[in-house]
């Protein structure tokens, strides 16, 4: 049983070791940025964790690890241009460093790099796990689609919301875990609770990046709070917010997303003024909790031993921003 | 044994009879849309002639035959991003008629589905197609890139185009039938052999397209003539004529690729008479034919009955502009 120190650091020698710059320099190069940012690698870290849990064999876990790393940033490449996003992690976005074109294609190669890491596998895996991931990759873009439509979508339902973060962030995790087992050879029915777990946990990480942005303390998130507020994005904060605001809080509400001209600074706190007297940050917490509890009766249903359970719970606490 | 026209009609078919159509409808009406426009669908239609001239089943080389048809589809709606093309096919792009935002994001969906089909395929052969898969989608990427490169370098040789094109076009024309070769189980070398002969039958077919694009007659191209003098597309009739033309010549192509002002009509007819007047045309012709040449030796060296061998050196022949 590896500790999770011991598994973050295999990731970034796995990491470090690879080279991802080829021939043509312009096509390789701006993968080879983007992957040697680093990040916090949770995806990677999970395969691992989840192969050890079931007693697998890490090393024969890393290449596909790897494969989901590549392919969370792959996603993130072209979601950055998508959004226009100028900053990732504190560095310029690709789209921007270099251009739509190089981003666009760059990032198609390294979609087929995930795949030729996803497939480093043993041989009578392979068709579960190509099935798996295809599906999760199928999802991951669904989850952008739906994204992108809410932004023009007069009526989201946190129901609604809360399918567009399943698809788009909680299924890769998921993805993750059931990948770990996979290759440990679980249990079917055991990596399917994992798989299950995965989606708990992917919502309530969502939800916890969602709270941050607003709520959040700007040394620990790492970027300015209020992004989220100054984009109108149709969080759970915001949606939840337009649900229970009456009278004057509504119509304050209302005011604040439909003036352009108020500025960045104001609107963000006016609006946190608001979410605070509605209770939003406490309604945000309990769906957290909830989503973080269903995931731990699921985790805590896995036929494995009490003490290899501990790295997984404590990463997963961390997670969700639980200090135990 | 079955015809070219048998098989053609089996892969529209297959096309016909596949929905692609699902929720969000946003991400997969352009994908249906690109995929309903049909095209000459010479990629899946060499998968299954490929197959059954080695004896295997066709049946089991129509889902991933049609996996390659998707990739290829998925290339050409992010390539027409990068070139800002109006027109796919007399239609309008999906970067045109959607945005580019959609085009990126059902596009990647697009790859996905590739991946998808190419893995409907019997699960000992999975680490070899997937093996062959990947690799060649790595280098059609590649074969974008040093096409984009070349576009603003000042020199480009005959060598590095002809390494442009066999990344670019000549790779999945060879991976189609070394993947139809693969699913009938034909002997490794055998494989490699179909692998090749696709190379040089790829190679003379981007140039016959090259070709046409200069001299060919507008009702069989189906599209204008004249599109690469006028982007100053670094073509082997471009490279070619520069290569061989001397003084007046020289300086007169110079001249017509050096401005922007003349008109398109007179740039195309003055282009194509120095074409002409230095042979260009011939120059291409031979070069088309020496690596249709090439193709049928390796073709004929393969270790198959005579009478199957008919319909591929049909459909070969056809791709680049033979009556026989």
């Amino acid at each position: 049983m590896y500790s999770l120190d011991f598994i973050q650091q295999r990731i970034s020698s796995a990491f470090a070791d690879a080279r991802f710059l080829h021939e043509p320099i312009k096509l390789y190069e701006p993968i080879s940025y983007t992957l040697d940012q680093g990040g916090k690698r949770i995806r990677p870290v999970l395969v691992l964790l989840a192969c050890d849990l079931f007693g697998g064999d890490i090393e024969k876990a890393v290449f596909p690890a790897m494969g989901l790393e590549i392919f969370h940033n792959f996603t993130l490449l072209h979601d950055d241009i998508m959004d226009n996003a100028p900053l990732r992690r504190g560095q310029e976005t690709v789209h921007k460093k270099w251009n739509d074109n190089t981003a666009i294609l760059s990032g198609d190669t390294m979609f087929v790099l995930a795949y030729e890491y996803v497939a480093k596998t043993d041989a009578a895996l392979l068709p579960e796990v190509l099935r798996l991931f295809n599906d999760t990759a199928r999802k991951v873009c669904e989850g952008q689609q739906y994204d992108m439509n809410f932004e023009t979508q007069e009526k989201v339902t946190i129901e609604q919301y809360k399918m567009m973060i399943r698809l788009k962030t909680a299924v890769l995790i998921a993805c993750s875990l059931k990948l770990g087992a996979i290759i440990a050879r679980a249990e079917p029915a055991e990596a399917n609770k994992l798989y299950d777990f995965g989606i708990e946990l992917g919502l309530a990480f969502q939800l916890q990046d969602d709270y941050l942005d607003t709520f959040g303390d700007v040394a620990i998130f790492g970027k300015e709070i209020g992004g989220d507020i100054i984009t109108h994005k149709k969080t759970f904060l915001f949606l939840k917010a337009f649900e229970v605001a009456r009278g004057d809080d509504l119509a304050h509400l209302t005011y604040l997303f439909n003036t352009p001209e108020i500025p960045p600074a104001e609107k963000t706190n006016k609006v946190i003024r608001i979410y605070q007297k509605l209770r939003i940050d406490e309604y945000t917490r309990q769906e957290i909790e909830m989503h973080f509890q269903n995931a731990s009766q699921i985790f805590n249903s896995l036929n494995v031993k009490e003490e290899l359970r501990k790295e997984i719970h404590g990463l997963a606490g961390g997670m969700v921003g639980r200090k135990k």
